[in-house]
């Protein structure tokens, strides 16, 4: 059983103040949890289920953190999730990172995406496709948001995430980076062959598309092409879609 | 103001044992009703704001339905929509269209897709990729749930979809028809160039995959290559980037 302190602590971290104030977030789950135990990001307690804790002793011995048991309605209740029959762990939120501009591989730029449950299935995506460094604008949802951190399905693990104003960053990319932005109008993403190993991709919401204010920086504007009458893609299908073609390659 | 009757005639549509029995399903917010009243879709009536009545008078005068003026507030406590300034339409079930194998074109079969929403978001990128049949096994979700409607963005008007016992609808196929199936453990979907105009794309849900019973039809198991350590990638996702693959010219 929680007590009423433990599952108080647990439920003020649904709330950005309170993740902000304490440096802490929420990963719950068994399949997250597991992958969160298996990296090295820091983790400051852990509620699980006597099951849990003994299925996974080894791994939580390793990590030296303290270990409270929690029933199933424990989780349920001061979670998020409707239900969780493993656990919920309280991890740190680690220093952001200097955001350093290495054109050696494509970086995710994402416009104005406040909905969480897209940029958790974006990071999501980021990560299958070997994107590693994804640079958000201040109105972007917040990271460690627990839709956020839920929909990556553990990706959040392996990202690199930035907040930054766009129109800096992009204006402090070296000179001659190739920068995409996707558009109802450019270029035919099938036709587009990259002349470098890498560059940035800048994604805008579906409601409202990427800011006009960043279109000068855009050097290729890029479009996947359509062949029935469905008016936009999501940004997180679109997304998915442009990094299969920057991918491949194009003899394939 | 609508009555207290035409509420409950609303709200009673939530629930698929109503849409089945009515034979009636909604059409909510400006985007999609206007959208409803430009196709030939059959409507049995409409509630609207006075504003939506004014500016959409021809199109509603042309379909020949009743238009009862609602606010805003009521539009939202009968529909399932958090805000809605516009209308909610009642639309009419129309009679399931035979299925036929018919292979000039790629269909899209979707087995226990059972979260609503993606069921939604598919069908919006199967109008995206011009593909007009989809096949859908019976534990699918329900096509005229509102959150499929809402998700599809309209594009449930241009796809004709059918539930059918997954087997039985491969069965009866005509022989030599191409069949993939999306599995993790496949042939490089870049690398794959179908033989024929068209064929089948079975998908499976993201927690169980394509049934094990089904794996026999399948001619072409296919996977999207990763470049990264995401474990998998959401089914609306996948489809996408399968679909991208089939559409674009293998010279691009």
């Amino acid at each position: 059983m929680l007590s009423k302190n433990q599952a108080k602590k647990i439920r003020a971290l649904h709330r950005k103040k309170n993740r902000r104030e304490q440096g802490l977030f929420l990963v719950e789950g068994e399949k997250m949890v597991v992958e969160l135990l298996a990296s090295s990001w820091p983790i400051e307690s852990l509620y699980a289920t006597d099951e849990f804790a003994q299925t996974h002793a080894p791994a939580i011995a390793s990590k030296g953190i303290n270990v409270f048991t929690a029933t199933t309605n424990d989780l349920a209740a001061s979670g998020t999730l409707v239900t969780n029959n493993a656990a919920i762990a309280i991890a740190r939120i680690p220093a952001e990172k200097p955001l350093t501009p290495s054109m050696d591989d494509w970086v995710l730029v994402l416009d104005s995406i406040n909905d969480p449950g897209n940029l958790g299935t974006l990071l999501r995506i980021a990560d299958w496709y070997g994107i590693q460094q994804i640079v958000c604008s201040p109105n972007t949802a917040e990271l460690y948001n627990p839709k956020v951190i839920n929909a990556s399905k553990g990706s959040f693990l392996r990202a690199d995430v930035y907040y930054a104003v766009l129109a800096d960053y992009l204006q402090s990319l070296p000179v001659g980076t190739t920068v995409l932005g996707a558009y109802l109008q450019g270029e035919n993403v099938h036709a587009f062959t990259p002349t470098s190993q890498g560059g940035v991709l800048v994604m805008g919401s579906e409601a409202h598309g990427i800011h006009p204010s960043l279109a000068s920086y855009i050097t290729h504007p890029i479009t996947i092409p359509a062949f029935g009458e469905a008016e936009s893609l999501n940004v997180a299908v679109a997304t998915a879609v442009i990094c299969d073609n920057l991918r491949r390659k194009k003899n394939d």
